[in-house]
């Protein structure tokens, strides 16, 4: 159903303009790592029941998902470091 | 399938370490407000297409992360204010 496509693609590209944030400030102080975590998680067992169920766009989805969360927490750590 | 269930709690509160360390620093100056309102109107969007299929879990998981996100954006704003 397209309603469902087009909700799993906005909670999928939700992370997009903190990416866009960080890049432009950077700056990830105040963004909690504990968020991505949770979120990289979540998604990656959404990855897996989507596989389990043959559900091809649940696993898209939520694959993009786990790569911009992953991408994103890669970016808090390095800013870190660079302090 | 519990699989599915977790994965959707996990996503659902992912926001919730955010919220955390929003209150414990009160700092938000790095957390993106487009990141909160497109995953709102994701999970929004999410909650109808639960209701459309009847499919309670995704309407729980996914009315609650909308409530969630929008105490999140509050916040944010509230911070905003009080500068």
């Amino acid at each position: 159903m397209i309603l469902g496509i087009i909700a799993g693609i906005l909670t999928m590209c939700g992370i997009i303009p903190q990416i866009y944030k960080a890049h432009k400030t950077q700056k990830t102080g105040d963004v909690s790592k504990g968020m991505l975590v949770v979120i990289m998680i979540g998604v990656f067992l959404w990855t897996v029941y989507g596989i389990l169920k043959s559900d091809f766009p649940i696993i898209i989805t939520n694959a993009i998902a786990f790569l911009l969360n992953s991408y994103m927490l890669f970016i808090v750590y390095k800013l870190e470091l660079d302090d």
